[in-house]
This record gives C-alpha cells, sequence and structure tokens, in this order.
C-alpha cells in the first residue's frame, strides 16, 4: 500500500521536518524497518536503533534531536500511539470471508443480519440471531439461542453455548468457550459429587475482544457479565457468576473464581489468580502471578501471593531479599550479648 | 415450569411455613429473585438480602427467624444442597441433539448404541465404540478406537484421540483434548531434542467431568488415568502416566506433571502445580497457587510455593508480613547492645 | 510386533547376558510388565521392581548385578535412552490418514505436496502451501497463505491464521491456536481501549512441537518466531513478537510476555511467568512457577517469583523455611539485653 507522507501527518496532527515527497509503502519496528517505511521512536530503550535505521521516515517526539539528515521526521506527540492510528487507517485487516458458506449448517428459525459471512461448517442453532456485518469463521458452533451482534469477528473453532449473547464489534479468538457449564457442585455423606445445573448464562456487551483458548463459565443462575470495552488475553479462565467491569483488561493466563466482582478499568497481568466471592474496587491494578483471596476497596497497584498493596510488596521483598543479610546481624548480636555477659559476670564476680 | 411448592417440599424433605399455594415459576439467587421465584439463603453474608428479596418463596435452615409476611418459608437442613436438588429435579438442561447427523462421518466399523445423538461434523473414526444414550456435538472428533460410554455428553470441537476411553456419564467440555502425545522428548549430545513416541492411552472411568479446554495427555507406556468420580476444571493440564484418585477436584488452571499419582478424595484448588513423579496422599487439600515438589503422604491441608502444612504455612506467611516490624526489633537490639557495650566499657573503665 | 532380541540389542549397541533366543512383544515399565516384554531400569528408586517384575528382558547398566536368572539382561549405556530408541524403532505410531478427504475444503489456489493427506472437514484456504507427507487431521482450518513443511503433523481441531508458517517435521497438537492477534491497545483520554491490528504474522521453523491448546500470537509488526527444535507442552502462552531459541523446551502453562526474546537450549519448567521486553540467555533453566521480571544475562538456573539465581533462591527459601526460628532468637535476644540493661543499671547504681 502507497501512503502519502503529507496526508498521514496531517491525520495524525504531525508536523513534516524534511523530504515531504516521499511514499511510505509498509509501517514497521525501527530495528527491522527498511527503505521505504515509516517507523517510530518512543522508548529511550530504543533510541540506539536511531543512527542506523535504514526507515525512510520516523515519528518522533516534538524536539527530538534530528541529527541525521537522509531521514524523513515527522514530530507528534505520542509518538507511538500516533503510529497505531496510522496502523488502524492503513492496514486494519481486511478478512475475506464473504456469504453463507453451502457447508454451514443454518438452523431456519435462525436469524442471520445483512452482509454476514458464515464460514464452513459452522453451525448456528435453533432460534440464534446473528446481527449485520458479522464475519464467523469456519469450523465455529453455535447452540441454541445464541446470539451475535453486528460488526463482530468470531475465529476458527469457537464454541458459544445455548442462550449467551454477544455484543457489537467484538473480537472472539480461536478455541474460546463461552457458556459452559460452571464448576458446581454438591458433595454427598461419601463424598460423591454431584452435579449442580448451570442454568445461567453468559453477556458480553459491546468492544469485548476475547484471546484464544479462553474459557467463560455461563452462570449457574443468572448471568456471567462481561462488560463494555473488556479485553481479555490468550488462556484466561473466567468462573461462573464473575462480573467484569467495563474497560478493563486481563492479561494472559489469569484466572478469576466464582461470583468475583471486578470493577471498571482494572488491569490484571498475567498468571494472576483471584478467589471467589469477592470484589475487586474500580482502577486496581495488579501486577503478575499475584494471587487476590480477600476483596480489594481502595485503587491502587497490588502484587504478591498473597497480594499486598505494591509499596508494602516491594518493602517485604526487599526484606526477604535481604534475609541472609538479619541473619548474619542476629548472629553478631548473640556473639555481642554472649560477651557482654561474659565481661558483666567477670565484673559482678569483680574480676 | 410451573413448580407445585407442595410436591417441592416434600421432594426435599421441607416443611412449610406460610402460604402452600403458590406456583414457583424459577430458582433464584436471594439478590435477584424476583415475584413467582423460589430462592434460598445460606451464607450469613447474603441475609442482608433477605428483608428486601422479591421471591415468593425461601429454602432456610430450621429455626430461622421468620420476619416477614408476604413470603413463604421452606425449613430445610442445609438449604443450598436442598436448592441444588430442586435445580436437578426441575431445570437439569434437555439438550436437543438427536440421531446421527448427515454431515457426521461414522466409520463403518465403528458401533454407535441406542439413542445415541452425533452432532454435524462429528468424525467417529475406525473401531470407535459409543454407547447408549449418548450425546456428542458438533465438530468434535474422535480418532480410531476411542470409545465412550452410556448417557456421556460431550460438548463440541472436543478432540479425542486413538484408543482414549471414556467411561459412563461424563461430561466432556468444548475444547478439551484427552489423549495428545505426553510431553517425553530424549537429548543427544548436541542437545538436540528427539520425540519419544508416546504410545499408552487415557482412560476416564465412570461419571468424570472436564472443564473446557482441558488437556489430558496419553501415558508414554500404560495409561494416564482419571478415576471415578473425579471433577476437572477448564484449563487443567493433566501430563502422561498421572493418576488421579476417587473423587478428586481438581479446579481451574492447575497442572500435573508426568508420573504423579493423586489420591482420593483430594481437593487441588486453581492454579495448583505439582511436579512430576510424586504421589499425594487421599484427602489432601492443596490451595490456591500453591506448589508442591515433594510427596505428600499425610492428609490435611497445604500452602505455599514451595508448599507447606497449612498451619505452618500461616505462620510463616504472618512472620514474612511482620517482616518490617522484626527489622526494628533487630535495629533496636543493635542500638541498645552499642549502649551496653559503651556503658559496660565506661564502668570497666571506671568512669 | 515380534521383535528379535538380537536384533534390538545390536540396534542400541547392547550386550546380551543370559538366554539370547526369546521374542519379545512389547515394551513396557518395570513395574506393569509382563512375559514377552522387554523393560529398563535407569532410576534407583525404580530397583525396588527389579526382584519382581515379570519382564523378560531388561535393559540395565553396564556391570549391574544379574541377581536374577529368569531374566535375560540387555547391558548399554543409559538405558533409558536406548529403551527411547527402541521405542522410537518399533513403535512409532503410523497414523492411518491418507488422501484429501471429500468433506475437507481446499481452495483452488492451494498448493498441496505429494503424499499429503487432508481429513474431514478440514479447510484449506486461498494461497495455503502444504509440503509433502503431511497430515492434517480432521476439522482443523488454515486460513488464507498459511504454509506446513513436510513431514509435519496436525491434529484435529488446529487453528492456523493466515500468512502463519509452519516448518518441516513439525507436530502440532489438537486445540493449538497460531497466529490469534497480539494483545496489543492503546487508551484514549477515557481510558477506552482501541486495538492496534496485528498485522505481523508468526514462523515456526524446522522439528518444533507444540501440546494441545497452546496459543502463539502473531507479532504486531514482523514475525512471531519459534527456532528450530523448540518443544512446547500443552497451554503454553506465547505473547506477540516473542522469539524462542533454537532446542529450548517451554513446559505446560508457562507464559512468555511480549517481545521477550528466550535463547538457545533452555528449559522453562511448568507455569513459569516472564514479562515482556526482556530477554533471556543460552542454556538458562527457570524452575516451577518462577516469574522473571527482568532479563537473565547468564546462564544458569533460576527460581522463584522474582525469580533470583539458584542457589541465592534455595538459601532464601531455607532462612524463610527458619523464620520462627529467628524470630525466637530475636525474642531471646531481647530478653537477654532486657537482663544485661538491669544488671548494668543494678552495678552502676553500686546494688
Amino acid at each position: 500500500m502507497d501512503i502519502n507522507l503529507v496526508e498521514a501527518a496531517a491525520f495524525i496532527g504531525g508536523v513534516i521536518y524534511g523530504n515531504k515527497n516521499i511514499i511510505i509503502n509498509n509501517l514497521a519496528k525501527i530495528e527491522e524497518a527498511r527503505p521505504g517505511d515509516l517507523t517510530f521512536l518512543y522508548m529511550t530503550s530504543y533510541e540506539k536503533y536511531f543512527s542506523t535505521t535504514k526507515a525512510s521516515a520516523i515519528l518522533v517526539e516534538p524536539g527530538f534531536k534530528k541529527s541525521r539528515e537522509d531521514i524523513t521526521y515527522i514530530e507528534v506527540k505520542e509518538p507511538n500511539k500516533a503510529f497505531s492510528r496510522l496502523l488502524i487507517k492503513y492496514f486494519t485487516p481486511q478478512f475475506t470471508l464473504n456469504g453463507v458458506d453451502p457447508s454451514a449448517s443454518v438452523h431456519p428459525t435462525a436469524v442471520i443480519g445483512n452482509n454476514t459471512a458464515i464460514g464452513k461448517n459452522v453451525v448456528i442453532s435453533a432460534g440464534c440471531k446473528i446481527g449485520d456485518n458479522v464475519k464467523i469463521f469456519h469450523n465455529t458452533v453455535l447452540l441454541e439461542e445464541a446470539e451475535v451482534g453486528d460488526d463482530s469477528l468470531i475465529f476458527p473453532n469457537v464454541s458459544i453455548r445455548e442462550k449467551c449473547k454477544i455484543g457489537k464489534r467484538a473480537v472472539i479468538h480461536s478455541g474460546v468457550v463461552i457458556g459452559s457449564d460452571g464448576f458446581g457442585f454438591f458433595t454427598d455423606e461419601k463424598g460423591v459429587y454431584h452435579k449442580i445445573p448451570q442454568i445461567g448464562n453468559v453477556i458480553l456487551e459491546d468492544d469485548v475482544e476475547l484471546g484464544s483458548n479462553v474459557t467463560i463459565d455461563r452462570a449457574a443462575i443468572g448471568t456471567t457479565l462481561i462488560k463494555r470495552g473488556v479485553k481479555i488475553d490468550n488462556l484466561v479462565q473466567i468462573a461462573h457468576n464473575v462480573v467484569v467491569g467495563e474497560d478493563t483488561v486481563i492479561s494472559s493466563q489469569s484466572g478469576v473464581s466464582g461470583s468475583t466482582k471486578i470493577g471498571d478499568h482494572c488491569i490484571l497481568a498475567g498468571q494472576v489468580g483471584l478467589v471467589g466471592h469477592i470484589n475487586i474496587a474500580d482502577n486496581v491494578i495488579i501486577t503478575a502471578q499475584s494471587g487476590i483471596s480477600k476483596s480489594i476497596t481502595k485503587s491502587g497497584q497490588y502484587f504478591g501471593s498473597p497480594a499486598k498493596e505494591f509499596k508494602t510488596a516491594l518493602k517485604l521483598e526487599a526484606h526477604i531479599r535481604n534475609f541472609p543479610a538479619y541473619v548474619d546481624r542476629i548472629k553478631k548480636l548473640e556473639a555481642e550479648v554472649n560477651t557482654l555477659q561474659d565481661k558483666l559476670n567477670n565484673l559482678s564476680n569483680g574480676k
């Protein structure tokens, strides 16, 4: 794709320094860029690549020292975001899926919107409602009365169980399972587990993205609710009756246990675990591998397993790292106290 | 569904207080219940909802203070279990899959039981044996000589590899992989890994449930064995040659490494990891995110990474949390010893 | 399968002691072997089974004490590797998939090599290139321009996204997702996340194995690269722009965050987490459940969360385990110092 540099700079509100009349074919990372590419610089750790990058043009912060003359600069605030905006404008992937494939099975009672594409071997069961401009890729299955909102994109081999509802502009990656039974059993007097029917559903509000092989269980009763704008990374587990607040992000391999409620604008880093039946306030950040066993009522950053408020956790971590030094200090104290005791005894004995 | 309250109370052995002649349409959680619903109360943390619940009837413990007159009470021991029994009786989902879909591929040498339903695009390979009253949902694949016992339920997009055997009344959720190769390699002198053929299989005894995207590897030689009544939550990993004992429960995202044997009636909470080649006794509870690197020979509760016996671990955790206080005490001791040393020196010097 | 013992011994360079003229039908573990089986002994913890094993022949280290006369010995260095070589020679599974199934959808522009088998309901999209002697099992999907090298084996229900490339002799287990979008968003002033197009791909070099339900995200820009000989276990997550070096092994449920580069010949044990944008040197071993938040520049063994060099971590772990004893020593010191202070005061006061 040929990109007019002047047009691109105007789109992001940037100012060009250098040769305006170059044509850009591609966007690339600074260390991999080739002639014809536009790149960007935003982390100081990447500045080492500036002197050697082969990019033809580069997005930089206003005031960047323009030490090279063979490259065109575009000054713009937050070059990384500007770069993302150009990616969205010029490189948003266009998937070629069109129409309803003859090998797809669409139940006569299912409603399919306009301009919606259904791939090969897809199963759309009775009572399903699929909106407009949806793409459902090959070998994906929707059981009875599942719903998908307009402009959603569902990749191959996804499983959506009965009565689950997906909002508009969803992106559901391959291998996702939405609406599997919650993990609910009761034990009898012999310790044998009996399955409790899981008769609720899952609702994804608008603008939700689910990474590959994510699992979201249906509610025991009621709804497992993923609110507007939530982004969930690969291999995350969401148990029954969980609520995830708006614009919350959950990174890969984290797990949220049953009935826990997470607030808006939270960030869970990777491999975090939350026990069930707790509440997490809005604007909480939980760092990687933390384990949360109690409700968090105050926004802020937390880590550890069990998790502590960030500064407390850092301090504890430092103490633990210095444990050998503390042990040495205890030993030194013991020796000194011994010496003191001896001296004092001698003194008392008049020696 | 209309439920006769008198019949429902009789079924669970409960005693009705208040208006017996109401019709119940639904079971609901206390905080979400509406007129016509039956709910239950069993955790004190939910009592706050009692004064405002709109439920028409409620299961309560015998002796519960009946402060409202506009609701019908059913006194019953363990209201939560009674509620689950009503859910099972009246709301066990009836899946509508019937017959063998023409798009399914059933090998001529496969044996399919009576009243068994095979969904769209399902592949049943040569030599498979499927029992009676089984439902295998769309796009699931069984390779050669796989077996499934009576009354089992297999959801869409499941992969069951050759020679693996699933018992009766199994529930296998979407995305499960049973019988993938164990992770077995040997290295040559150059550090290159060579695959060791994994020629064993997986056996699931009766009444096993596997959550979505669970992976269970086939044995290198012999059998990876999941015994009767085991319940496994989403995204759990079971490696080759593992044995999981009867009525053991494994929560989401836990992993069990190769050749480890877990006893009966154990509970692994979420994100637990067990190294390979160890044994876990019966009746062991391992709390969330724990890492188990040695055999556990005694029933009881364990946590931590590496895991300790529960009380020991709690005590250690408390010590660690109080680490700053201990550091302060060491500093105070150092100051005091210094002072003592000075005083004693002065005294010795006759000052 | 009947195996001639003399031929088998010659193949592994072993020396037979005892009856050479027996026929072996099977290879088995020492504790499960039956008459007609060949087994092996290599860990001392398994020697307890030697006196009772029913195996007809056994691989042992040179010099092993041959206390039984009813069993044939084959002396060989590294009996476990020799056993694996026999497994490979005599028991490598032969999958029966042949030809292109009529239910498979192969786009006219796709190129399929010689002797390649495509299973039922497989989707091979436009521009795909599949090498020779490849087997792609049922219900697997390849989107546009995906490529698979010669002699690769792809199990059922795998999803391979557009433009991703798989090398020769790959083994891709069920449920794997290759090339899902990286987890990349930018936030606007309201804290709403906007998707950054992920326009790169994934490349698997030759001899890579991916366990079931592994997820590997495509690069934001450029390539997520899994180098020659890498073996990845079930449920592992590899984020966008990660590079995994040659002959590196990653165990189950580990996760590698975006843009991190792992060297050659590394071993990540189970449930390990690596943050993004760090570098791991060659020959690094990271033990189970460790969390790595900084680059590792020196080969060696590391553990903990946050991870430390192995010996340091072991020492810290010992200190932590002994924390109650240190607390007791602090208390004892406090009492002694108190006593000293009293005594000294008395002495100063002339008592």
